[in-house]
């Protein structure tokens, strides 16, 4: 990938390669967290391109398809939809198309400027008669006010006087690439063109999602001669015609104000006029003044979130870029929005949300940002409790199962042994409730909503277990742990460990709550129905749970019959067979001893109190070489346990695998959009791993050590209402509380104190 | 289901009812292994109805769908076609069509007579001014000559004169109801249409089978007045338009006589001309002596096959009905065709072979008909070979994995827990040969052929099974057995303990070769490449296979952790939860301890004589009340068992669970079409279990008992050139040997010697 460019700040593309279109498409997405795009092309482009405009939770559930039909399948697959298309510009010069897969032109430059969250584009067209035009763009969505984008688009004439025509428009004739029938989602509702301004509002099939985008324009630079409002496709496609004439060496400018609204946040009728007077509004506050909202916007997320590195510019490029897309993806202010594994950069895998969430991207909400952005996330399941009952009832269990995908709570996917089987996702959800109150010691939401959540779990794992008398054990059979490289296994050790501590933590906030809030407990007690049987039931089967292990060995066993496997290690395989899901039959992967990601080893990280170093260790030893790591997951997990067992070296090797994952096209899919969740893990990697942080007996504890190829580094957190920097380089440690109250703090395990504006500093 | 008429010999609907004309369309179909028909009306029916006309081995590759793709799946899933509608009639009187789904009509009845196989139909339709006409229709499909079918079709005026019209007719234009993407699987070849006769030929799409079917014509009773041809839909459709009049009281006839030939068999260039020339020989060969070919080919049948029953009418309908469309299904002249489940009665489960053929329907062929026909469904395995080498090699595994369902040897399925892991099939494909050979005594099969099969399945179990290095044993793990309720086990006691004797049984035919077929021996070793160390490594693992069982039940264990499962019987089932498979989801079905069908009693029925009565005892009395039989194919494999170890009751009571399974529409399924495998498996029930017959040692054995509820049944036997027959009633067992040369023979237990025409008589 020639192309891209290193800077420690933006994402260039120098050249252009129609190959490459859809891969930088991809990198150059932006977002705000309730809308995002693509880095499209603003003019017509001819060539192959995945257009991709998405409006935060409207979405469509399409038909499932499925090979042969299982009980208790779901009937649907909520899907991310592609929406009205409101960058475009179609560009005329002397009544030419600029079209970059069938124009002429030279010097293309496509960057993102993640500090401001901006995309520029620069090329100079070449006309049929040779005559050259320099077109600069620039467009943002704002973070400042998210139903708003502003693009500038400019074109300088080097070589003639020019008529130069200009259609902004906005297209809602659109379709999903991913449609299992190739249906259209999208009714027309209403559409005006007019001179000034033009707006048109479509509805989603099936699930009545109204979304209308507006636009008013202004020219700059050049005399506008005539307009014409265009309106086609039976009102879909709406605009207006520009014609503008410039001199040589003169330059015209476009500005389009764009406001993109849906019914989540205003009533759907009328919202044609809301989106109009938004659109009016921005017109009038002008390109500069939302430039600067949006970039101060900017400024304090980084502030929060930034992670510098010296010495490596593609590795402060590439968590640069990681930061900046989790924070596209997901602003927190909205607890019916969710982190999909694309974010606003794609289509593919449907649906938002996955245990991604709660075991990976949680960690970076918690550490970069308010507490509210992270407890938005709890929230979000507390809200779709009711739909993980019903899941659980239509499996034929009590309580409640969460999906596996999902996008307003019902379960999406249809794989028996992934949708009936993964349920170790259950798991995270509940871990999320612990971690999140451990980190901010907000317990409010543990003890009014979390409950619930941890209640009814625990009811489906008393319904989903089953007591084997012949053992006098509890063991959960058939079940697909975190490596869906083993399906249908019994006994998986992270499930049974997770649930094991799942229900015991369920007793403990009960009992909790009973001294420290009588009163949500009294609440909780009679809105869940609990009794002191169920709730022995639950430590019951906590402690009767069976956790495999190997003595002889000294290792947690990943499930009963994992050591029964042909025992082989990835270094012993012939490099052509990897990535072994692109060369082996599924068969083979199935019946190998391979590990896709983090199974026993993600069980260390959740529970990583509970387990000695030497416990790690030993784990670490036996599942690493036979883990393949074919999930961007996985990585992470491994290198903040490498790092805590003082592998440093092997922390690194292991960071690097997801640290540039789109940036380099490691998987060669990112064409179909941005790993996103997968994002948070290389946050984790440098922060819990490199940084050692760890939240112990409710003090937050840092042991940063330093990788060998790097200069220094820094990291941020968010922390109980201070902001706190951390420096790490060859003299070691320093630590700065940037702002809010004194507070003590572990340092390699002593306790030290952090005042505003002292550094700290130990080697 | 209550117009169902119980008769000995015939199927008989007394009445018409819309929403069950697909299920009598289903029990009338009839075939001549060589083409078949669903009970279709003749003439125009715009009610619900599946057409369906099917000719042997001429199928189409449907694009394979999915819900999520796994390495190995099969791009393409090989459908039975429905082909060109030949029977077609449209009749109008008076210009009134008759269309039984909007004329009015008395007197339905239609009527499958099974020993003469010819399907007739007779009802009174009335005009909308009242006047009465009676219909009787006749049709067979000739198994005499197997491209012919010849149908006759009468209106007798009884109320007026009346103006008829007939318009016989050939339909090219025809779809399949299950078409993954709703496409047509045909293209037009050519057409014409002619006074005297018509024809048409289709092609399929990629496979390019080349079908043409032709009609002659003749009129009784009425003086043609005018003929127009038919010609519409672009050539697809053909035929002739036949005016007559007839005066009241008289009736008029018309006679068509269909040729239908595939380019399987005749070539396909000029493909018409030879259907034009036999339709034309068979009109003039007449419909008596046709219909007296067909009879007589019957009788031949009958005379093998049949089973009396008396005492018990609907019993002695459904075993014939059993016997009638297995051999309409399969004729056995061609090894290239095999038993589709649902034979040539409807489309459902594509594909026409599934290891059903071996473990269930060779028994009945075997039984009833002359070693060819058996012999056929083994060489067509043979002919698969390469294709099953392909097969596992996709899979990265050496040797051979036949296909869980195919029609050219190329794996149809695309259920990763089936395609890829119910590889059990292999066993049932090699096991069938040692069956051939015990039953026929023919080895020429096993020492040309079948030694090819063995080694190359051996092959595949060396490379597919592991050694355990931790427990000294051979493991094949990640496999689903017969009892497909449970996915994805280790160590199925049915597959381990079948790959045990295939691979010994391999190595003892190899062995017995060197010294009696030397040549052969010298051949085989050439052909295949066979090494003394590769026969050690079958022998060796085959010594070191892993059989679970458990000692202090004293049963072999269904798999490694059958036990660990919740242990809970049938009996204490709720009754409204069964069928399980409509009302448990897949999640709980899977978990639970209830077994689909014979797992580990279809290993003590393969390998009979290496278990006690003990054994078979302990293991019945184990799984048979956590066995819910929700396959067709699993009852008959209890009920023998049963018989074996005296519990004739229950061996009774499990043969009703499948005798009338169509008969009855017990799966309210039989809409789709009949479920012909499952009708040998009632057969078997009958001679294998009532008969007790066994080979043991190359000697015929036979042990009935009578069940209570039969006054007296009888069953024939066609083995090594004689032709037996078993009778069994009060007074115990009389075995008369019809014809051939005399033979010893074991009756409970003791040798006696049969001589043609002298009853032997034991009770």
């Amino acid at each position: 990938m020639s192309l891209l460019v290193n800077d420690e700040w933006k994402i260039i593309q120098e050249g252009f390669s129609a190959e490459e279109n859809r891969l930088f498409e991809s990198l150059m997405s932006s977002g705000n967290g309730r809308m995002g795009l693509r880095g499209n092309h603003e003019e017509d482009y001819s060539g192959d391109t995945l257009k991709g405009t998405y409006v935060a939770g409207v979405y469509y559930p399409d038909k499932t398809r499925v090979g042969w039909w299982k009980n208790g399948y779901p009937e649907y697959f909520a899907k991310v939809l592609n929406a009205i298309d409101f960058i475009g510009i179609r560009v005329f010069v002397n009544g030419e198309a600029v079209d970059l897969a069938s124009s002429r032109f030279t010097g293309y430059r496509r960057e993102l400027d993640m500090k401001e969250s901006v995309l520029r584009r620069h090329f100079i067209f070449i006309g049929t008669d040779g005559a050259e035009y320099e077109i600069n763009t620039e467009r943002f969505i704002s973070y400042a006010d998210p139903d708003l984008a502003v693009i500038k688009y400019s074109i300088k004439s080097l070589s003639r006087d020019a008529d130069i025509t200009l259609i902004p428009f906005l297209n809602g004739d659109v379709k999903n690439e991913d449609a299992n029938y190739n249906e259209k989602f999208w009714d027309y509702v209403n559409s005006g063109a007019a001179k000034d301004a033009s707006y048109v509002t479509m509805r989603t099939r099936k699930t009545n999602f109204t979304v209308s985008a507006a636009f008013n324009w202004k020219i700059l630079g050049a005399q506008v001669q005539e307009t014409y409002p265009v309106n086609e496709r039976d009102g879909e496609y709406v605009g207006v015609k520009i014609n503008t004439r410039i001199t040589k060496g003169s330059e015209v400018t476009l500005e389009k104000y764009v406001a993109v609204m849906s019914d989540r946040y205003y009533e759907s009728k009328g919202i044609e006029n809301l989106a109009l007077q938004k659109a009016q509004k921005a017109l009038e506050t002008g390109y500069e003044k939302l430039y600067e909202d949006n970039k101060a916007k900017w400024s304090d997320i980084w502030r929060m979130a930034d992670i510098t590195i010296s010495g490596d510019v593609p590795a402060q490029q590439g968590i640069r870029f990681n930061i900046y897309h989790l924070n596209c993806t997901y602003s927190g202010d909205d607890p019916r929005l969710n982190i999909g594994p694309k974010g606003f950069t794609g289509e593919k895998y449907g649906g938002s949300t996955y245990w991604d969430t709660e075991a990976y991207c949680l960690y970076f909400y918690l550490g970069t940002q308010q507490p509210e952005i992270a407890r938005s996330l709890l929230v979000y399941r507390h809200n779709h409790l009711e739909k993980a009952k019903e899941n659980s009832q239509k499996l034929g269990t009590r309580g409640a199962l969460y999906p596996m995908v999902t996008m307003n709570g019902e379960e999406c996917h249809n794989e028996w042994e992934i949708t009936f089987e993964e349920i170790h996702r259950n798991c995270a959800i509940t871990y999320a409730i612990k971690n999140y109150t451990d980190y901010t010691g907000d317990e409010s939401y543990l003890v009014t909503k979390g409950i619930d959540v941890l209640v009814e779990t625990s009811r489906y794992w008393v319904s989903r277990a089953n007591y084997n008398p012949r053992k006098n054990v509890t063991m959960i059979l058939g079940v697909t742990g975190p490596n869906e490289y083993e399906n249908n296994v019994n006994n998986n050790w992270y499930t049974n460990r997770m649930v094991k501590w799942s229900l015991q933590y369920t007793a403990d906030v009960l009992a909790m709550m009973k001294t420290k809030y009588p009163e949500r407990y009294q609440e909780a007690v009679e809105r869940l129905g609990i009794t002191a049987e169920e709730v022995e039931s639950f430590e019951r089967i906590s402690r009767t749970m069976y956790l495999p292990e190997d003595k002889e060995l000294g290792i947690f066993l990943q499930q009963d019959g994992y050591l029964d496997k042909e025992q082989v290690l990835v270094s012993e395989l012939p490099p052509e067979d990897l990535p072994l899901n692109k060369n082996w039959s599924w068969d083979r992967i199935l019946r190998s001893c391979f590990i896709k990601q983090a199974d026993v080893l993600q069980g260390l990280w959740f529970l990583n109190d509970e387990f000695t170093l030497e416990e790690k260790a030993r784990n670490f030893d036996f599942y690493e070489p036979r883990t393949v790591h074919e999930s961007s997951l996985s990585p992470c997990v491994y290198s903040i346990i490498a790092a805590e067992i003082g592998r440093e070296d092997k922390a690194y090797e292991l960071y690097l695998r997801t640290a540039r994952l789109d940036l380099d096209n490691y998987n060669k899919d990112t064409d179909d959009g941005l790993h996103i969740t997968s994002m948070a893990g290389t946050w984790m990697s440098i922060v819990h791993g490199f940084g050692g942080m760890r939240i112990k007996n409710g003090e937050l504890s840092l042991a940063p050590f330093k990788p060998a190829a790097w200069k220094n580094y820094s990291f941020r957190l968010v922390y109980r209402g201070r902001f706190l920097k951390v420096s790490v380089d060859e003299q070691g440690t320093t630590v700065l509380l940037e702002d809010g109250q004194p507070i003590e703090i572990l340092l390699f395990g002593q306790k030290v104190m952090l005042e505003k504006g002292k550094a700290v500093k130990q080697s």
